[in-house]
């Protein structure tokens, strides 16, 4: 009837490395003026199968908390966004969410059918490289203490925006490969539910928010606040799943819901230990998806790296050129677009979707998770290039940084 | 190769009514002038399969939710626990848990022989009585502001060998239901390992962890120290759960080690959000892990109740009895014999023991529910009634119930 019960010791074992690895990599990797992420991801390569073997990212509680952890930190960029200033970059992120989409699949498809792909394997790379990892430009952003500025808002609003375009591209061609057929109006309520929730979810949530916080609120308990919000966070990242939209979407919602209500000061410190704990096993879990032995220079990955590299370049320039489409923007479009180019668990979802449904073979899947690799690893630190850490002055203390970072 | 992953979103929602109903009702049940934990375990009960059937004990997420929970309430008593003030309640705390497990073992084993039961069910059910759960009466006397009362300390150094002498109970009984031989050896090398592992720890780790806590606190990226200390509570409850000794007793004794750093009050900080997500939790599961369908009083139940009442009437005054061990103490013995009687989840663990190795019926092991239920429930108004909150004075805020109440 039940699967066994998971050894907990030993996963306490496990979680007690993980953190260790994240959290000092991390301060290694700060301490040499890149974004602490990285080095989380690289604890994450050491630790996956690639090298020690610790960590497998298929385990089922270590997936649920990483899932925990990404719900948490775009929980946290809610909280931390202003509604206002997003809605103002908007017409700017559609645009970038639109071309990151369109280009990248274009090139994409073209790349395999050059090289001599079937179709369904042309239309699943290219599906793969319309994804953005708004998990990884976020905490980049926000390691950087650059997550108000108008770029980032720019960035994380056409993440969001592509988040939701990669659901109804995952829906359409997931369906694909089990043999639906493509209607107009399936795609058209595809789009229309992803979409539909967020705006709804706002729309409803800035009038009834505000007011349920202040009656629960009167509840005084320790940590009753901060409970509450994550209430609804998890309560919105479930409605956003069920309602066909990504639970990740639900809880940025939630954080830009509270972000105008006088609680937000409290939730933040609340969650933030929260986010400690959870965020580090996301980018770890990530990180030890990474098979590095696609790289070596054997004679049977020569179409795996040729493949591979094909699609790195299209992925890096797909999106960085899509950094250009708000042409009127008069800010650094160049931040925009390599602050896109993360693929992330995004594409790795693509990508494992594709050999679950038998349309990759293993070589395929390989440069798939190759190109996945390359734009995850060198968006932080080419983003740090172009946005060099804000100096933290006296007058403003950057609190995102120091409450946010992990 | 691998169970399928878990639904991550359903499992959101699932967690948000969780901590929905553990919050209010633990607030409600708070007003009333009642500790919190009944409020939470009464949310159990309501979500559990007798009522709304939302929470499935048995489920792999939420178990490892709750046992990090109950490992993460062992760390933070371990915190706020005096080393020195535990050892001075040594003698009275060992006097406490010897006649707590011999008294209620007796007496559980004659009951069941009396019932015309088999030796097997009577040792079985003998071993289930001794249990005692620190996890809930620890939670009580810090609900109550009363941890640091000598009683307390007496009761919490009583639980933890219990859980330690219960643990050398289960692997005996549980290597006899396997068809083990039990030898004077075997009986010997097991009470040596799981009270070994405890006292070494305390013995290295009183020399080591100060040392290692200074060394690495230099890092200074926030956050930084509770996790740290987090990794000392995963690790060792890993390391206990290795040597043979409990997941718990490790967490409780990196608490002890951290208390006399100068770190303990910036950990218990970062680590009380942890608590008042995961926490409430365990108290959840143990609460849904009640079957109220045993008390109707139906022709077919009334074998298990009949039984079931007896155990309780043993399982009652066995460990009622046991305060009065120490007979030299000069504190109230009553508080210390009603805070040894709830059986929670270890009682839980001996009667799933017993089913799953066909010992128990499915009466019998009704029975036993319906005992550790009894007993679990009627702890906390119990002992609320012997021992009436401490009234906080403005001098010395009671920074206990504060920080750890969930």
């Amino acid at each position: 009837m039940h699967d066994p019960l998971p050894n907990v010791p030993q996963l306490l074992g496990i979680l007690a490395v993980v953190l260790a690895a994240a959290r000092l990599l991390g301060a290694a990797i700060a301490k040499i003026g890149q974004p602490a992420v990285l080095g989380e991801l690289i604890a994450g390569v050491l630790l996956g199968s690639s090298v020690f073997g610790i960590v497998d990212p298929l385990d089922g509680v270590l997936h649920t908390f990483a899932e925990l952890g990404v719900v948490i930190l775009l929980f946290e960029i809610g909280l931390e966004t202003d509604l206002t200033q997003l809605l103002r970059a908007g017409i700017d992120s559609i645009a970038v969410a639109i071309a990151g989409v369109v280009l990248p699949f274009a090139a994409g498809y073209f790349v395999c059918r050059f090289m001599g792909l079937s179709n369904t394997v042309a239309i699943f790379s290219g599906a793969a490289l319309t994804a953005t990892s708004v998990g990884i430009t976020a905490r980049v952003l926000n390691d950087l203490g650059r997550l108000k500025e108008l770029e980032s808002q720019i960035i994380i609003g056409a993440a969001v925006i592509d988040d939701i375009l990669g659901l109804v591209i995952l829906t359409i061609v997931g369906g694909m490969a089990k043999g639906d057929a493509i209607t107009a109006w399936r795609v058209v309520s595809v789009t229309a539910l992803a979409f539909g929730f967020l705006i709804g979810t706002i729309l409803i949530g800035s009038l009834v928010v505000p007011w349920l916080m202040r009656l629960v609120s009167r509840v005084r308990v320790p940590g009753f606040v901060p409970t509450l919000g994550l209430l609804l966070a998890f309560g919105l990242a479930w409605g956003a799943d069920a309602a066909g939209s990504a639970a990740i979407i639900g809880a940025f919602a939630a954080g830009l819901l509270l972000r105008p209500t006088p609680y937000v000061d409290e939730i933040e410190k609340g969650i933030a230990p929260l986010g400690h704990f959870f965020i580090p096993i996301f980018f770890v879990v990530v990180g030890a998806s990474v098979d590095l032995h696609v790289f070596a220079p054997r004679p049977e990955n020569f179409a795996t790296l040729r493949l591979g590299g094909l699609l790195v370049v299209v992925a890096v320039l797909g999106k960085f050129l899509a950094g250009y489409a708000p042409f009127w923007f008069r800010g650094r479009k160049a931040i925009i677009g390599v602050g896109m180019i993360p693929r992330g668990e995004v594409g790795l979802i693509f990508a494992q979707m594709g050999l679950a449904a038998h349309v990759f073979d293993k070589a395929e899947f390989s440069a798939m998770t190759l190109m996945v690799m390359v734009t995850t690893f060198i968006a932080p630190p080419l983003l740090r290039l172009l946005f060099p850490p804000k100096e933290t002055d006296g007058e403003e203390p950057d609190r995102n940084q120091s409450e946010i970072e992990i």
